[in-house]
């Protein structure tokens, strides 16, 4: 008798930390392990490192490697899933490594590599806050912003892999420069990086926040911002909202496009996603078509930081014909 | 021994005219009929002249019913393909109304339904400039802006069958109000109409334009700007070439989502592309991420007005598991 693959596990690959999961059908995790990246170490330390996390997984929840369908991998960075290899990562300054067919040949397992934002859609789509609905879109909102489109119950990847670049989808045609080449990107308007920026800006124009600032205005991050927002600060929670109605601009245009059921939003801003999503579904009420807002769902990531490691063992279950995925 | 089910019928059902074709698996068209759709004088009327464009193709052809694998029309308006049904159509003035689910009922044969930019979008992918390349977009600019997309050799359809919705797009969160109720909507910028508006509102400024100066302004539309660009007027040169770089942001925005092989471009502004797309591709050049625009292929639809037609037989093949689709 064959012993059942009902297991597997997800690698979230990230310029700072390895977060491994080991994850059975239903989506629970039913072990992890988190280690540092240390990238300046080169790919082959972080190779092993990988290694030791997966074997950390396995030893520590007692499951055999034949109990395994498979590893999937999450990582930034512009991927060919086809070659299971990442194109080029600046967070780990990689360019064509196929840690994916390496992972492969070492452990003679099946493994599946995808970006980090669709694993994350997965992750939402199987076990989350999209669980139930075949047309989903992940949207991120941290120091970058990202998405993850499922349409029909398949990621749209495109014929590069490099779908879902909802970061660089410009809203002002007249607007900033990106350091993509295109102007007014929603990047400029609404990522951490946007905010702390935006903070920053309006202080030097003499705005007042009693809770900013005693903070050296170099070092203002959306964190402080969103800090100072919860805490009722007002010139913070106007910043926040401006970044609400952009990201709802943003969100009406995919709306538009791809007429989904439900939106989740992730990524460390939304850590003050009730100081932000108000503004967002408000600006979506106002501008976009009836017939397709009107059942739209918009909800904030409920797997949070775990997002990219379910959904990238949920890859390897979305790639097997024999499992009939129940959402 | 049974009949071979080797050819399909395509319906483009417009307000002004229904376009009937009968088509082969290699995309010949065998036979074809044309009638005004005449919708003032109700459903049935129009039903009864569907039914009739029908029988005319097949006697017209002289080929047997039973040759058919099935009717596919398209349609403009909000349509629920699962249903077979228009939910709503202004040109016909239509409201609920199951025209598919009639012509199966009353010929016994199945019928696919869909909107017309999807129909086009699948014409151009099976037979038309789009052919071979299963990451496909297919924009059509005329009166209003649409579009159909094709994922992984899939239609992105959407929940509701309402995606594709470039026309409402914005690119300018501040811009015009648009009827849909969004601002800035590519629609108001790059459509016929659009591009009659602008000519109008310069003349009415004191620009010159020698060519238009002849017609009475409120008779301008995008017609005649299109002819008088062709003949060497700046004036509606510029206005053309103003319509190309709004397209050409909004092309960027569909690109950086999407990750396509190739846009094609159809509808009855784009009878003056030559005037239109080069503006578009040097928009998409110096704003585009270069790794997603260096190989996007841009081209002029080869099927002009017979996508929608084509396309619309073309659903039934991509229904039938049967049918290996060789593009």
């Amino acid at each position: 008798m064959s012993i059942q693959k009902d297991v597997s596990i997800g690698v979230d690959l990230g310029g700072t930390k390895i977060l491994t999961a080991l994850i059975n059908q239903n989506g629970d995790i039913i072990g992890r392990a988190e280690m540092e990246t240390k990238p300046m170490e080169g790919e082959t330390a972080v190779f092993r490192r990988i290694l030791h996390s997966i074997k950390k997984v396995l030893i520590e929840t007692s499951i055999q490697k034949a109990r395994l369908r498979g590893i999937g991998v999450a990582s930034a960075g512009i991927i060919d899933s086809n070659e299971k290899t990442v194109l080029e990562a600046g967070n780990l300054g990689w360019k064509n490594v196929p840690i994916g067919k390496l992972l492969e040949d070492h452990l003679s397992i099946p493994v599946a590599l995808s970006n980090d934002a669709n694993a994350a859609a997965v992750g939402e789509w199987l076990w989350g806050s999209g669980k139930g609905h075949n047309h989903l879109i992940y949207i991120t909102v941290s120091t970058g912003v990202g998405s993850g489109i499922i349409s029909n119950g398949k990621l749209v990847n495109g014929v590069d892999d490099s779908a879902g670049e909802f970061g660089h989808i410009s809203i002002d045609y007249n607007g900033q420069r990106c350091s993509c080449g295109n102007r007014g990107c929603l990047e400029n308007l609404i990522s951490g990086t946007a905010i702390a920026n935006a903070a920053k800006y309006r202080l030097s124009q003499g705005e007042e926040s009693h809770y900013l600032r005693g903070i050296n205005q170099t070092k203002i991050t959306a964190k402080e911002v969103g800090e100072a927002a919860l805490a009722g600060d007002s010139f913070s929670r106007e910043i926040l909202k401006e970044a609400g109605f952009f990201l709802g601009v943003g969100v009406t245009n995919l709306i538009h496009l791809f007429n989904p059921e439900v939106i989740v939003f992730g990524g460390s801003v939304m850590n003050v996603s009730e100081l932000i999503l108000p503004q967002v579904m408000q600006t979506v009420r106002e501008r976009g078509i009836k017939s397709l807002t009107k059942t739209i769902k918009m909800e904030k990531s409920n797997l949070g930081g775990d997002a990219g490691v379910m959904g990238a063992a949920g890859l390897l279950l979305l790639q097997d014909p024999r499992v009939k995925i129940s959402v």
